[in-house]
């Protein structure tokens, strides 16, 4: 079960972490490359993992925990209760422009999303929320958006699923008002959120959109991999969120055609 | 001959601007069509022109206004001094996010930019400078960014060009660190004089363009249309900006092969 008092922890150490970050940035950041020359990794990335990882294992010795960097990057199962970390989503808008990118952390159990967390850190913004207990941003509890269809919003979009067409996303962008790209799935999942855009098109690890599921589940969207199957929550794979008009009209209209 | 006055009448005139923008968002907005379904302006992107237009006329009865909104989108030359608006740049933002919208101003006398103006109204953070005046954000004059090549930064790109591969900008895009759509000129031109992006390429409007070019040049910025002609403050037209370096490497390496 998940508590009150999980949810002040997980706040509080977000708070730390946000701190650690905004200091950090005031130095020079050691970057190193992953499986390719955009594939990042800072040292930020890994102490920040350390420290949640640290906080769990402290407070909730037995919990699972899987999280994007090293060590702890795939898990047996979801038995249990699991703890499903992104320490920083966005590496490289981190790097590069110093905002736009989000903590994101994820409270599991037994397969089933209990709480989530996405902050924008630089723009002091915490999107969170528990299931059947709503979404809040900060201490504000938000209304959720309205069901509009494909052709009457944007659509964040990953640039290369988009520019190769991949599962016919260049078309479904067209369909759409517009893409956006903002290289950051927290930012994505917090603009759907908001209301600013119906829907995100992307590849994901399960640490890219665990904390998101939790919240978008709360407010109606729709959620799977783009073949409408569920999320494996294992590898990469291609992710597809939506209002429910645009969910499927995205899957009737351009997937499954 | 511009002045510090003009300075800080433009500033004011912002200020009241985006205080109505403020108060506007609040209300319901009347959205219409222009050329096309995805090429909206609202009231408020209206009134706003309106509202600079009336102010200049008041101060500077002989100067010339190329402004977007209807009226004022055409002009003969660019002789005397010149006054280039954008209301509102990035209207469907501003009607789908009510963020990451620009209001523009440019003074240009006998084709040369003297003063530029970039209001992110949302973040209240407004870039401004002038013709050998240096960049300010707010009151705090910055620095120029790093010239750095195109594989080592990320590309502001229109969304379409990327996806059709128009003058090569989805390879071009490939060759970058990523490219980001904002959906925003004004967004993106920041984006630049912060350092956050490299370049951008897109379709623009002198409106577009206008206030920005000022700005990049101060940075040493390279900037021209597409294909390395002076843009022609005319009609739209493919606009690229870059670091010397990845100007260099863009037009060479994809544009002119």
């Amino acid at each position: 079960m998940t508590s009150e008092k999980m949810v002040s922890q997980i706040k509080e150490w977000l708070n730390e972490a946000a701190g650690y970050i905004q200091v950090s940035l005031t130095n020079k950041l050691t970057v190193s490359q992953k499986s390719n020359r955009t594939d990042l990794v800072t040292n930020i990335d890994e102490e920040i993992q350390a420290f949640f990882i640290k906080k769990i294992n402290q407070h909730y010795p037995n919990d699972r925990i899987l999280a994007e960097e090293k060590g702890f990057d795939t898990i047996d199962s979801l038995k249990g209760r699991v703890w499903i970390i992104d320490p920083i989503d966005g590496t490289m808008n981190f790097v590069m422009e110093q905002e736009n990118f989000c903590i994101m952390i994820a409270v599991y159990e037994e397969e089933i999303g209990q709480l989530g967390f996405i902050y924008d850190v630089m723009k002091d913004e915490l999107y969170w929320g528990g299931k059947n207990q709503g979404v809040f941003l900060n201490e504000q509890r938000l209304t959720p958006p309205k069901d509009v269809g494909l052709s009457e919003g944007l659509l964040g979009m990953n640039a290369y699923m988009y520019g190769k067409n991949i599962y016919a996303a260049g078309e479904i962008g067209h369909a759409s008002m517009g893409i956006r790209v903002s290289g950051c799935a927290g930012v994505e999942l917090i603009a759907m959120l908001k209301g600013s855009h119906i829907g995100y098109i992307s590849n994901l690890s399960p640490w890219d959109y665990a904390a998101g599921l939790v919240l978008l589940n709360e407010f109606g969207y729709q959620y799977s991999n783009i073949e409408g199957k569920p999320l494996a929550f294992a590898n990469r794979e291609y992710f597809l969120a939506a209002t429910p008009t645009a969910y499927t009209q995205i899957l009737e209209n351009f997937i499954r055609r």
